[in-house]
């Protein structure tokens, strides 16, 4: 069974399912969090405010809105906060109704998912192994009243666009999305978020999650920026209290654990540079990333392994990789890594080094 | 400032900007929740399982979809799980794309919005104060290819809608969505429930939500059920992840209490008639109800008052109720009342009478 069933990585159910192993008993390297797990700080506030829930949500998510526009110095009227970035992506496409959505390969698939689901025109436009699947020529991008998705940093690679790429595509007046969902891992993410520029333009949106760094994916909450017009037309659409209670509290609170942020962002440097050169030792290219997972390939000399067959080997030994060729503009010698700490990350090396051996 | 700002009752959040007295202080007849709060497995599940938020939530809602299906008798493939019945209303009307959304009025006002936001037409038909706002009629609701969205139990007046109505509606072949959010509240909810018809009819569908009955509206959680075939086209356009891992949780733990659910529905057949009673006392008109709340009329000798006056007179005390003429099809004169436990009820009544004296 593939178990990327439901198009993603980190479907423990599924892989439980396919390998009558518990769902707490996988090592995930197949959805991209934050090993360090929930900031303590969720803890107590769950278990403080549980009896809440017998309360509707606030509707306008006032109070996050609030402290985002505080630590972002935006508007809080740019701010519209969703169920997870997910509903953000849906809505973008639904309410804008693209003549086209352009997407450079490999990206993330919940773009084309949303447009075929609003059933828009999707074009690719794909980025080059030679260039390490950067983009670095807006080109192909612009004209045709297209809307571009970009991952910033990007998905599966985790590399960042060059800011003097963005701006060019900017200044084409293109209509932009970029998904910022792992950019909080990058230490002074200022230098290169967009939110600022989303906050006053009606071309660029930004959309965030806060639930990899803060590691909660499973209470869903992302927020996207965009001029107040633009986020007052989606507001109307979006559904009515769709941002649960304890997300909007959990929400509020980890904007404020800047110690467990310092320590992420510190440890993120150190394990990446490791996990790179280790991975290299046993063979396997690496991507460079700036976040935290890496885009990995077979090299020629494994070409009688595949990822599927690796997939397999390494689910028989309680570790999730994320096939990589289901991103399109990848070969089956492609998968993906989360960065974990050190002691998982020597078992990952440990396996992986049988697998291939 | 109008406390239906985001137009629901229950808006803590509004109310207290309004009147700067703090959401946890206000006594809530605006929102028909049960009184009795959340019950205390609620509180166990997320103090022992709050770290699982680290994980994404199953996107196939797997082990939720069996337990309905069991405590329904119905196949899991007819069951979709969504982000409250508000999210599987606008999926809904999305996906069926409705030449026109036929309503009768009084009615939720979801069922408008989401017509709306999907940009389909909405004809309304209009139950007379006569017939005590019942449906008995189906001739007005039939033809045009419409899709009638009915609450059975219907909001606001809490009454269902009689069993050979509905049959009599389904016979014509008119494609039909009802909304049961409030039918657990039934002694005998399988003697009324459509759950089982629709499970098997491609045009048949119903919405439950599982949060007034259980008092946890915070965390979101509803579900739908119709033929499989449906729930697989639905389910396509349905946001990734949307239904979080807490509500998940939650949902399997509080369908195992039935001594909740017995003590619910034992206290409110007795609190309902009692407070029916002293609300007439006072010289309301109180519509028969079916579930946990009431529609009230202000009687002639009492036209001075109007529902926005009397909302505000009671929110100066700390009560909130419901300014029943937003509901289309109502005057001035109507408010909502949800039944509480019997403290809060004296307390509700005692302010009445004050402010109506």
């Amino acid at each position: 069974m593939r178990l990327e069933r439901y198009g993603h990585g980190g479907d423990l159910w599924t892989a439980t399912e396919a390998y009558g192993r518990p769902v707490e008993e996988w090592l995930d390297y197949s959805s991209n969090m934050n090993p360090w797990g929930p900031p303590d700080v969720v803890g107590h506030l769950v278990k403080e405010h549980w009896r809440d829930i017998a309360r509707y949500p606030d509707p306008a998510v006032r109070r996050l809105r609030s402290k985002l526009s505080e630590a972002y110095r935006i508007p809080a009227e740019s701010i519209l906060v969703g169920n997870g970035a997910a509903e953000l992506i849906d809505l973008a496409v639904r309410v804008l109704q693209p003549e086209e959505t352009v997407l450079a390969r490999p990206s993330f698939s919940e773009y084309e998912e949303a447009a075929h689901k609003a059933g828009r025109r999707v074009r690719s436009v794909f980025l080059s192994r030679d260039q390490r699947f950067e983009l670095t020529d807006v080109k192909d991008l612009v004209g045709h009243g297209g809307t571009v998705f970009l991952g910033h940093p990007n998905n599966p690679t985790g590399r960042l666009i060059p800011i003097p790429v963005l701006d060019e595509l900017r200044e084409s007046g293109t209509r932009m999305i970029l998904d910022e969902a792992f950019m909080d891992f990058l230490p002074d993410e200022s230098e290169f978020s967009y939110i600022r520029r989303a906050s006053e333009s009606m071309h660029i949106q930004v959309i965030r999650s806060m639930t990899k760094f803060y590691a909660i994916p499973g209470i869903r909450l992302g927020f996207m920026v965009a001029h107040p017009d633009l986020i007052r037309r989606l507001q109307e659409v979006q559904t009515q209290w769709s941002v649960n209670f304890l997300a909007q509290l959990i929400g509020e609170a980890v904007l404020d654990e800047h110690a467990y942020a310092d320590r992420t962002r510190a440890w993120l440097t150190e394990e990446r540079s490791w996990l790179v050169s280790e991975l290299g030792k046993i063979g396997l290219t690496v991507f460079p990333s700036d976040v935290n997972f890496l885009l990995v390939a077979l090299p020629e000399e494994l070409r009688d392994w595949n990822v599927r067959r690796l997939q397999q080997a390494m689910a028989e030994r309680g570790i999730m990789i994320r096939d990589a060729s289901l991103f399109e503009g990848l070969d089956p010698s492609y998968f993906r890594l989360a960065i974990r700490l050190r002691q998982d990350n020597e078992r990952l090396l440990k396996a992986l080094k049988e697998c291939l051996s």
